[in-house]
């Protein structure tokens, strides 16, 4: 499977510069993983009051190809890139509607007990939908 | 005419006490505006580049009545609330899927010369679009 | 009593236009509000983990009356507007190193229970506090 | 010379996971960037309007070894990285005040030129100030 996120430059997104402000560019990231999790049945609310445990970032980065300017649209593709015994990644390309690559990103998450925030074996459930995602399960 | 735009909470525009920050709502105010604007082809980008003239919020307002979490989608509605000789307003509502109404703002508009920053009257283009947009042209 | 919080336009407050994006303002107003509450005694995570009311905000404005660059230095008076019996309001007023008066915004807050999020009549370490903070106590 | 940077988190940093929203860490980042830019002569808004060129960011990254909260209180450490022909790099160190490291970033900047946006060189004065800045000059 391969999931798409479709966005556009906010004014907000840029700065003085005239351009997209690199750290919006996690901002995307995330709405397209926020995305993503949805459609995997993993909604953010749930996460935060209902499951007994949280998927932080311990890394992230990005790429910048091309400025972006304010009303760009903007195609984020979102893939599982590693899944492991505690900690999974998403990777992230953008591309605008020329279907040139603009940027690219990447975040590792842990799974951590929501209480303790000690590491844990992630959750069966979790492990599944990424398998699904990843077109492995 | 009457505009809506529809977008979603996500997880960046919460804050520690698990709600919409509310300066985030003026964020989602601005989006739609520039969504309108748009609509109407008053493109941000070239507004920014080509146009001789800024539409700078001087005064800016909102209420809240409901408190929003991640994941929350929103239908935010706009209209023209005012127009002057050098200043316009908006207007906008936000109604969860519910139709409740989760809160309100007003953004209010000076046109000024983009080099001198000296206000303006609003040049013909603009107050045709507000007019346009108002139902009124 | 009178509180000042001092800060410096950044980058990622401006936006394409090349001034401060207006909705940055709030954060402005609020990171005073957080700096004169912690003067106050009143840390924001204790709020939010170890005591049983909010003081979530229900109204904001901010008026806008000069640009503001990235790298201008702001100073923010803080002051207690209204007392009332389950909400209270902040008056701030931004200067620029010139005292100019660069812009100026309102906050008004009501309390409310954390768990049924029920409206509350001020609680009294609150209500002294804010009382002591205007000069009143 | 090293340079630091002094800063605390605030609401609209945190999410309603109840920690930093990671993309904020990078706004910190370059908060601490713009800080040691000012502290070697070269403000921001001298860049942007009288320079005629620009630092784009090409890559960023950031790690995350503690959760931070509201209120917490937080020192970045920049250094110079790397000092290359149309490229240089920042490194950041955050700790809090237990001196304990919090986190981690990185950021890769080219010297481009302001109306075309090719890479140059990067201009004298900035290289100076880089060596000047990382101790080699």
């Amino acid at each position: 499977m391969k999931f798409t996120y479709k966005t556009q430059i906010r004014l907000h997104d840029t700065d003085a510069a005239g351009i997209l402000f690199f750290a919006n560019q996690f901002k995307i990231l995330h709405d397209a993983y926020e995305h993503v999790l949805e459609k995997m049945g993993f909604s953010f609310n749930q996460m935060l009051t209902k499951r007994s445990y949280f998927l932080p970032i311990v890394h992230a980065e990005s790429d910048y190809k091309k400025p972006l300017f304010v009303g760009d649209k903007v195609v984020v593709t979102v893939n599982v890139a590693h899944i492991g015994t505690t900690s999974f990644s998403f990777a992230y390309q953008l591309h605008n509607l020329k279907k040139q690559l603009v940027g690219s990103g990447k975040t590792v998450h842990v799974t951590i007990n929501k209480k303790t925030r000690a590491k844990i074996t992630l959750p069966a459930e979790c492990r599944q939908a990424l398998l699904k995602f990843s077109g492995k399960a």
